[in-house]
């Protein structure tokens, strides 16, 4: 077992119920031995569901499931397994998708196009879905809604610890709940970032305006992490809206330009703030936490795309690791972004503690001090451009040698 | 000290002399101790010079300084250091690339805008130009035709081995010479991908011809190299014609759509190829020399980014460090990289032996013929997607705990 993260929260927080979703997880031995590693996740009729998926030209079978049956943006069921992603597994995979939809349909009560999957683990192994047929009715039988850090535990990897976020909000006058899981570890980049995460909310919330606050949300959440620059084939995020709080009060929320929806809009995003940060703290073999800030671009775009050159520098990341504050590497990083920058107006920042400045190392550079900031877990590194208003922040983490162990020396 | 990679080159070729150039290294003492940190290339007059620059927006010094005084096509003498690359350096660095000149200017007898220059090594700290004034009346006075492996190891920085190549070819009736040198290690992608590498030649090239050479020979070979995705803000790659077999006959070449070039270019691309492979093979860290192939993309620029998408890919690199064929990662680096791919198309060899074939394993799949595979020091990784034409070669090297402690362990 790899050791939790050190950069794992203190706490986890207790994830409240939500009307109209139960959970439940079983141990259908897909790869992994005793443990959990499907999640069923059932939701009232009437339940608004919208995703966000992987850009990526080869997506998972799963991915392209959830493409096709999101269009309805209404779902009755989620199932989630870890152990195999079900991707570039051809018409085996399509098979093994199909599958898995008729079993969970037929348990639930539902159609197989109100059933919603996302996989995640192995790449190019065939998925056996029809070892879910033995955990199906169990699953939906014994389902519950307190089961949301069990639901977490099932859709980890290589994750070393499992990522829960809730918020509430008023909505008119009804109080209602979010609640979200994801899963995280290596091949977390934009966009998407995330492997796989999924949001939870009783807040009544019609499909088009639930879309159109997560398409809001990733941008500065999990489309501002990456572990190393790898994006996967199975990246997906999906939000659902049992909408149960309507019997409580809340109003039915059409479009996000309602202004009822304000307070709600901030908890959601706190939400997948707070699931992509996890992500970034439990990338694989980080141990620090790199907050990469970039400001006076030509534009935000601009910004961003410094930003991420920055944090996917495998030099800027494993010099980070070996604590020093290596401020020549990140002006490489700046360089070759290709977006307008000038070196002479160039200034850095490690910690708070600017190191360089108009282009040249700061003439009051206190190597003790910055030494200190370089040793502490989470790491803040600012680039200020000094030719515009664009900024932007990512999260990543340094580059370890357990890295490269957990990524290469996996089959010894 | 670093052993000497296990990708190097059995044998290193002994360079002949170049009719024209004269080389000499000095130890100035700017980082190393005990060893030669400097170079120059004294080049008789009429020397015509092209060059191809790193396109990094936060180029060095010695970047600028080559960026201006190359548009006069000519050049008399090259003074190279190693230990510092005067980058982000300022004003500071701007007057070392001034007073370095200078210095070699009088020393040679010749203008200060004939001298070109190159620095390497750490990335903004002052350059002490002025250590060059105690060694640069030597260096003139020692230099020699003689001194190619001298001068391949006065540039290295964290390079394990010297880079040198040779080719001849007959240039009309009169046979001529091409030297190459260079030096990589890390912070190497394309574009450019060395840091810094010099091609010498006697025969009689007008700059456009030469310019014209060096712009078409990059493109599969320096800029077909990758070792972290990472641009340097000072890669450098210089040509020098010093026109010097004019004496024995070549005839002046003043147009690569010259007939008589033919020969002389491609011995010309074998120098530059040689030099590039030398770097993947020095690659810090590297393990193993892994060709990317991609063969049937929609165009060669398409196949050229998901080569690099792959070549680039940290998990690809870690899995090659752990001896894996694992070719689900390479359809998550298809699938990133944006470009036309249809993963059912998609099939994947690693020595010549085919894994996935039409978005699946290989039906015949032989664990042990690919493991075998993995174990040698030379992969071949080859993708077909397909769909056209395109097709495209980088080089590469695997991600390895070595290339972590070599970037965060230097402080230690």
């Amino acid at each position: 077992m790899t050791p939790i993260s050190p950069l794992a929260p203190q706490n986890i927080p207790d994830l409240p119920a939500i009307d109209g979703v139960r959970l439940a997880t079983a141990a259908a031995g897909i790869k992994y031995k005793n443990r959990t590693d499907v999640l069923i996740a059932l939701l009232e009729p009437g339940t608004s569901a919208a995703g966000v998926l992987t850009r990526s030209k080869c997506p998972s079978a799963p991915v392209d499931w959830c493409r096709a049956k999101l269009r309805s943006g209404k779902a009755r069921a989620l199932v989630v397994n870890s152990g195999n992603a079900n991707a570039f597994t051809g018409k085996t995979g399509r098979a093994a998708t199909s599958l898995t939809a008729r079993l969970a349909a037929n348990a639930v009560g539902c159609g197989e196009h109100d059933v919603l999957l996302a996989s995640t683990g192995v790449i190019g192994e065939p998925l056996q879905a029809s070892k879910f047929e033995n955990v199906m009715a169990e699953l939906v039988r014994n389902a519950r809604a307190d089961m949301w850090l069990d639901a977490a535990r099932a859709i980890m990897t290589t994750d070393t610890f499992p990522k829960v976020a809730t918020a509430g909000a008023k909505l008119g006058k009804a109080n209602v709940t979010i609640n979200g899981i994801a899963k995280g570890a290596g091949m977390i980049a934009p966009d998407m970032a995330t492997m796989l995460a999924f949001v939870f909310t009783d807040a009544p919330i019609a499909p088009p305006a639930l879309r159109s606050l997560l398409k809001t949300g990733v941008e500065d959440t999990f489309n501002a992490v990456t572990v190393d620059g790898d994006t996967s084939t199975s990246d997906t995020l999906l939000a659902f809206a049992t909408g149960a709080a309507a019997a409580r009060g809340a109003p039915r929320i059409v479009s996000t330009g309602d202004v009822r929806l304000r307070e709600f809009a901030k908890a959601f995003q706190s939400v997948l703030a707070s699931l992509a940060e996890q992500v970034a703290r439990d990338g694989e073999g980080a141990r620090k936490l790199v907050e990469v800030i970039v400001e006076g671009a030509v534009s935000k775009p601009s910004a961003r795309k410094i930003a991420r050159a920055i944090a996917n520098s495998p030099l800027v990341k494993t010099a980070i690791a070996g604590e020093d504050a290596n401020w020549g590497r990140v002006v490489m990083a700046v360089g070759k972004a290709g977006e307008p920058a000038d070196r002479d107006k160039l200034a850095i920042w490690f910690g708070g503690i600017r190191v360089a400045y108009r282009g040249a190392r700061d003439p009051g550079y206190d190597e003790a001090a910055v030494s200190a900031v370089m040793k502490r877990p989470e790491i803040s590194l600012k680039v200020a451009l000094g030719l515009g208003k664009g900024r932007d922040r990512l999260l990543t983490c340094d580059l370890t040698k357990e890295y490269v162990a957990i990524n290469g020396d996996y089959r010894s």
